[in-house]
């Protein structure tokens, strides 16, 4: 429906057939937002999930090849050039590590706490208000009620101004429950864009510092690494293995 | 327990106690390399898991972008500034999770591979090896003990022969198996070492050239359109949210 981005809250007093038709589009619109933002919301929670279960799982191998050297094995105990090595792989995963937990950290701020917020407090308010309004609407229907009934029969003069009093108030209380809850919808066609916005943005700035971080500390470092053993532990490894596999057969 | 790394396969006819009991070293040192694999293997797993839902996520999280056009919201459906700024967002995130889903290519075939291999066919030749050794081991002694029954009473040359002959076949059949098994258990100690590196290499070099691919493809585009969205569309937003709340406060 283009041109139309506003609930008018001064018509809230008059609260017209076309008034509550505006309402409904309002409210289908929120719904498909909802709708929208839990499907949204479950894939960043996914992306999240496996970052941490990414770094989590990370911290462990390093973990596990700092253990080479407690290891005890009757054999080769003595492999010094072995465990070396291993402790430098275990280093650099070590500093990959961070870098995820590092990713995760942001993720959990710029991402996950936004887009959480929007589902726990701006689409849960409308929820609520929702309901306020449907509670206010009620009573204010039950007091018209009463004030109808009124008229027909005789009531003694306290009566009279109790049931005109629940009505005022009741319709007051309605009036303002829908000014809220129409201030409201209004708002969240504002806010649904920055709660779109924020978490992709805080989605793409963790990943851009993650791959400067990963470039600038880690690459270089680990391509002089990968060039040494490359030629040396490595190949005399594998030709003693190609060596032994020839003798063999 | 250094120096030692063969099992002298030229001992294997006699089979000494000596023998035995180093055998008894490479085989618990066999146990030893396996536990410790195992808990590698499982930490590989699970980056690798990790690694793969990762990807998914960020390529369900681009298709969702991609599918806001699609949605039918009531209201803002014309927001074409609003569409055209999650399509570019879809297209990067898209990129990001080609990134990854390289990644994960990369490491199945040059960290899971090398390590499920050994695990599956290295150490898994180990197990049965020792049970082929174990049956033709008992195998002989059957024969034997037929054959030292045998010189007590008084056999026909036949059934003799015939007991001699078993005696001569299980002994040549167990001394095959113990020269495989010592080959093998031999070879593993050179296995175990590429076994340990080769996944390692394979997954520093998925890690690296993902952090190039990442930095090169991605992030000067990125941050283009962050700059681009951080200076226009986002701060629009911002701003009128902004005063949005001022006034109704």
């Amino acid at each position: 429906m283009p041109g139309i981005d506003k609930l008018p809250l001064e018509e809230t007093l008059e609260d017209s057939p076309q008034t509550r038709s505006l309402l409904g589009v309002f409210e289908e619109d929120t719904a498909a937002t909802s709708s929208y933002f839990s499907q949204l919301f479950k894939a960043m929670q996914r992306i999240y999930d496996a970052q941490n279960e990414l770094s989590a799982a990370t911290h462990l191998t390093s973990r596990l090849l700092k253990d080479y050297e407690k290891q005890r094995f009757p054999l080769g105990g003595d492999d010094e050039v072995m465990s070396s090595t291993l402790q430098q792989f275990a280093k650099v995963i070590d500093e990959l590590s961070s870098c995820h937990a590092v990713l995760s950290t942001q993720l959990a701020d710029a991402m996950m706490f936004p887009i959480t917020q929007f589902q726990e407090r701006d689409l849960r308010e409308i929820v609520i208000l929702k309901e306020v309004f449907q509670i206010s609407s009620d009573d204010h229907d039950t007091a018209v009620n009463r004030y109808s009934r009124l008229s027909k029969r005789k009531e003694n003069e306290k009566v009279k101004n109790e049931v005109m009093e629940d009505v005022y108030t009741s319709r007051k209380k309605q009036h303002e429950t829908i000014m809220h809850y129409f201030a409201s919808l209004n708002m969240l066609q504002y806010k649904k864009k920055i709660a779109l916005l924020e978490p992709l943005l805080g989605y793409m700035q963790a990943q851009i510092s993650f791959f400067k971080l990963g470039s600038e500390n880690l690459t270089q470092q680990w391509e002089e690494f990968l060039t040494n053993i490359g030629t040396s532990k490595y190949n005399k490894y594998y030709k003693i293995t190609k060596r032994h596999k020839i003798t063999k057969t």
